[in-house]
C-alpha cells in the first residue's frame, strides 16, 4: 500500500535528484572553464553558470520541499532509525533546505556581487602588493559574513559566530572542536620543526632538481593514479593552473593536475592527491547519487582521502620501493644516478616557507593554524582588518620562523577570503588529521600495508576505504564517522606519530 | 517613453536569450560527450541532456511567449520595416513558437522514444546486414514523420508533405525548390562522370598513399585552420569519430576533426570544412547572440560556408601553391618526392563509390540526390519501406554506375533516417550549390582570389563572407540571401562551372 507520506518522500527524492542533476551540469561547465575553454569564452560561461545557479536555487527553495519535508518528518516509519537511508536523507535535506532558505535574497545577491568584485580587487592588489587596495573589500566581506552567521545562527552558550560559517563546509565543525585538536598538534609540531631546523643532516634534494620531459611525466603520473585505483573508464585526468577534482557523477569524475619540467614531485603529489578525491567520488554508492546517501560527508573527510593517498601512501618508503623502478621505466637514464634513499628523502624535505601551497607535509599545518586563528579573531571582532598584516607576520615569525617580506607573499597570498570563504581553511588540516587516524586503523585491520605497497598492491587499502568510508555517503557526520570507524574521537596523536616516525629518522633528530 | 509594447518586446527578447543560453549549455554537454567524456559517463549524460531538453521546451512553449508575440505583432513600429531587427526577430520567433507548440506532446514523446530505439536497431541491423530488422522501425519513423508533417502543414496547392519536414532544417525549403536545381545539376553531373570514368588519364593518387605521423598532422591542420581565419582565442579544435562543429557562443566555438595515419587529406578536408562552420559562427553579430538576428540562416547556408573553405578554397590549385611549402615544413622528407601537381591532383581524385561520407566533391551530390528522391517517394506513399533496398540499388547503378553488394553498404549506411531526420540530406548539396554561387560573386567583387590564396591571404574572402553573410544573422531566408548577395536566384550553373573547370583538365576530358 502506498501511503500519502511514502509519496511525499518519493516526490522529495525525485526533486532533489533533479536539483543535483542540474548542479552536475554546472560542475561540468566549471571544469571545462578551468581546463579547456578558450580565453574569450569567459563572459558567456559566466552567464551560463549564473543561469544554472538561479534555476538551482529556485528548485532548492521550492516551497513544496518544505511541505514534503514536514510530511516526512511526521512519519516515524521514515525517521525512527536515525541511521536508515530515509532518516539520513531527511536529516540532511532538512539541513540543506534550511540553509537555502535562511539567507534573505538581498544578502545572497550582495554577497555574490561583493565577492565577485573583491576577488578582482584581491588579484590586482596582490599583483601590486597593495594591501590598502584590498582592505575595504575584505572589511565588507567580513561584515557580510558576520551577517550571514547571524542568519544561520550558532550555539550561543558554547559557540561563536565562526561556527556558523564553518558548518557550511563541514557539518558540525566548530571553532572549539577544531582548537581541541589544533592546539596539541601545534604544541608538538613547533618543537619538531625546531629540531629539524637545528639538524645538521637531512635528505638529499637531488630528486627535486631533476628536469624531466613533461610528456614522460604525464604518462608516469597517469600510470601511478591508475595503479592506486582511479578508474579511467569513469573519469579523466587533464591539466589546469590549480589542480582540482570535480565531475558530474560517480561514473564521470574529472580531475586535473599540473606539470613543471623541474618538479615531477609536484605533478605526482597533485595527481595522487586528486586521485584520492576521485577515488572517493567513484566509490560513492551509485544507487544513491543525487541524494545525501550518495554524497561525500564534507570537505574534511574529502581532504582526508586525498591526503592519505598523497602523504601516507605517496611519501612512504614502501611506496618508493615500488615506484623507483617505475621512475626508471618512464624516465630512463635521467634518474639513474639517484638512489632509492635520494628519492624517498627528496619527497620528504621539510622547509618552512612563506607560501601555503608550496609547503611540505609538516609545516603545511602551521600555515592553516595561522589562518584559522586569524579568522576567529576577525569574526569575533578582536582583530580589525587594519591590523591583519601585523598579526599575520607575527604568527609566521612565531610558528614558522620566517620573516614575511610583503603582503603579497603574506596575508594576500590566498584567494579564499576574497571569495567570502571564511571557515574553509581548517578543513585542510582536519583532513590531515582524519587521514592519519583512518590510516592507522586501516593498517591495524589489514596487516602489513608496507609489504603491499612495496609490491604495488593498493587494492586492499582502497577497498577498505570504499567499505568503511565511501559506501556510507552522508550516513555519518565526520566526527561520528571517525568514532564509528576507529572507535575513538579524532586526535592529534596519529598525525604526529606519522610525522615524527618519518621525519625524525630522516633528519637524525 | 516606454510603451507597453516596447516592454513586451524587451521581455520577449530577454526570455528567448535565456532559452538560447540554456540551449548553449546542452550544446557544451553534447560536445563533451563526443570528445572527452569517459565511456561509463553516458547514462548520466543522457539524464543531464534530457533535463535540459525538458526545461528548454517548457521555456519555449511558455504561454507568455504567445502573448508577447501577439502584442508585438500588433505594433506597426516593430513590424513595418520587414528587414528591421525587430521585424526579423518577430518573424523568426513566431515561427519557432508555432513549431514548438504545433506538435502534441504525445507525438513529441513517441518520436523521441521510437527514434531512440530505431537508432539502436539501425546500428545493430547495419552491423548484421539485416534490413528486415530495421524495416519495421523505419516504417514507424516514416509514419510518425507523416503525422508530424500533418501537424506542421504545407502548401496544399503547390507542395507536398516532405516540405513540412524540410522546413525544420532550412526555412522555406521545398521539394519543388530543391528539384528545380537538383534536376539540371544531375543532367550535367552524370555525363561529366561518364567522361571521367571513360578517361585513360587522371591525377596521381600518390598523395593519398602517404603515411604521415598524426602529431605532425595535428600541428599542420591547426596551422591551416588558423591561416584561413578560425580564431583560437574564441574556439578549439579537438578529435571525435565524426567531425562536427558546435559551441556555446560566437566566442566559444568547438570544432572537431579526426586523424588517420594514411589520410592527411581527410584530416585537412574535415578541418577546413569544420573551420568554415566555425568561421560562420564566430562571425555572427555578438550583440544579437541568443536571438534570431544572431543566428545562422539554416543548414544549407551553414553547409555553404563549410564547403566553400573545404572545396572552392582547399581543393584549388592556388591554395596548394601556398600549402605545398607548408606540407614540407610540417612533414619534411616524407613529402619531398611529391610534386605540386601530385598533391593538387591527389586532393581532387574522382571515384564513384558506395559510401556517401567517403565520396569526392563531384559524386557526393549524386549520393544526396538519391536520398532526396527516395525520401519524397516514401513521404508521398509512392514507395513502401519494403521496396526501399531495390529502389536504392537501382539508383546507385543508374547515377553512380556501382553495384550495391548489401544493405549495410547500401540503404542502411547513414544514421539520419533512424534518427527521424527526413528532409535533412538535401541541405548538403544545397550547401554546395550556395557555396559555388557565393564564391563566384566574391571573386567578381574581390578580384584575383587565386593570387591571394597562393600568398596565403584568405582575409579578403573571410571578410567578404563576414559582411555579406555572417553579419546578417537570420535577416534573410536562404533564397532571399542568395538574391540579395548575388542578384540572382540559386542555380546549378556555378557549381557545374566549378567542377567542370577543375575536373575536365585534370582528367583530360
Amino acid at each position: 500500500m502506498i501511503t500519502a507520506t511514502t509519496t511525499a518522500y518519493d516526490q522529495l527524492i525525485d526533486h532533489v535528484k533533479q536539483v543535483s542533476l542540474l548542479g552536475s551540469t554546472a560542475s561540468l561547465l566549471g571544469w571545462d572553464q578551468e581546463t579547456l575553454m578558450p580565453a574569450r569564452g569567459l563572459a558567456h560561461r559566466t552567464r551560463q553558470l549564473a543561469q544554472l545557479a538561479k534555476l538551482t536555487h529556485q528548485m532548492k527553495t521550492d516551497p513544496r520541499v518544505g511541505e514534503w519535508l514536514g510530511e516526512c518528518e511526521a512519519d516515524s516509519t521514515l525517521t525512527s532509525e536515525p541511521l536508515s537511508e530515509s532518516a539520513v536523507n531527511l536529516r540532511e535535506l532538512r539541513r540543506d533546505f534550511d540553509k537555502a532558505t535562511k539567507l534573505p535574497e538581498s544578502l545572497v545577491v550582495e554577497l555574490a556581487e561583493i565577492t565577485s568584485q573583491a576577488k578582482h580587487e584581491w588579484a590586482e592588489a596582490r599583483k601590486a602588493n597593495d594591501y590598502a587596495r584590498f582592505k575595504p573589500w575584505l572589511e565588507k566581506v567580513v561584515e557580510l559574513n558576520q551577517q550571514k552567521a547571524e542568519c544561520f545562527g550558532w550555539d550561543r552558550d558554547t559557540g561563536e559566530s565562526w561556527d556558523a560559517l564553518a558548518d557550511n563546509f563541514e557539518a558540525g565543525m566548530t571553532a572549539a572542536s577544531v582548537a581541541e585538536v589544533f592546539t596539541p598538534l601545534r604544541e608538538r609540531l613547533v618543537p619538531l620543526l625546531d629540531d629539524i631546523l637545528g639538524s645538521k643532516t637531512g635528505p638529499s634534494n637531488a630528486f627535486n632538481e631533476l628536469k624531466l620531459p613533461i610528456d614522460q611525466q604525464k604518462a608516469f603520473v597517469k600510470d601511478v593514479s591508475e595503479a592506486i585505483g582511479f578508474d579511467y573508464a569513469r573519469g579523466r585526468l587533464d591539466e589546469s593552473t590549480h589542480p582540482f577534482c570535480s565531475g558530474t557523477h560517480c561514473n564521470d569524475i574529472r580531475m586535473t593536475t599540473r606539470f613543471h619540467e623541474d618538479n615531477v614531485n609536484d605533478a605526482l603529489g597533485s595527481t595522487m592527491h586528486e586521485s584520492g578525491h576521485g577515488i572517493y567520488e567513484q566509490g560513492l554508492p551509485e544507487a544513491h547519487i543525487g541524494t545525501p546517501m550518495g554524497q561525500s560527508v564534507g570537505l574534511s573527510i574529502h581532504e582526508s582521502q586525498s591526503r592519505m593517498w598523497e602523504n601516507q601512501v605517496g611519501r612512504s618508503k614502501a611506496f618508493w620501493e615500488w615506484c623507483c623502478p617505475k621512475l626508471a621505466q618512464f624516465f630512463g637514464d635521467a634518474v639513474a644516478m639517484l638512489s632509492k634513499d635520494d628519492i624517498y628523502g627528496g619527497a620528504n624535505i621539510v622547509s618552512p616557507g612563506l607560501i601555503r601551497v608550496e609547503a611540505d607535509e609538516a609545516t603545511y599545518n602551521l600555515h592553516i593554524m595561522i589562518r584559522f586563528e586569524i579568522e576567529r579573531l576577525l569574526m569575533n571582532g578582536e582583530l580589525g582588518v587594519d591590523d591583519l598584516p601585523g598579526a599575520w607576520n607575527a604568527k609566521y615569525a612565531e610558528y614558522l620562523k620566517v620573516d614575511v617580506p610583503n603582503d603579497t607573499r603574506g596575508c594576500m597570498q590566498d584567494i579564499h577570503w576574497s571569495m567570502g570563504a571564511i571557515g574553509y581553511f581548517p578543513t585542510y588540516t582536519m583532513g590531515n588529521l582524519y587521514a592519519a587516524q583512518f590510516f592507522e586503523q586501516a593498517a591495524a585491520q589489514l596487516g602489513d600495508l608496507d609489504t603491499m605497497f612495496a609490491q604495488g598492491d593498493f587494492t586492499p587499502l582502497r577497498h577498505w576505504l570504499n567499505e568503511n568510508i565511501h559506501a556510507h555517503g552522508k550516513r555519518y557526520r565526520s566526527a561520528d564517522l571517525m568514532q564509528h570507524v576507529t572507535g575513538k574521537p579524532l586526535s592529534a596523536d596519529p598525525l604526529m606519530r606519522h610525522l615524527e616516525g618519518k621525519l625524525r629518522p630522516l633528519y637524525g633528530v
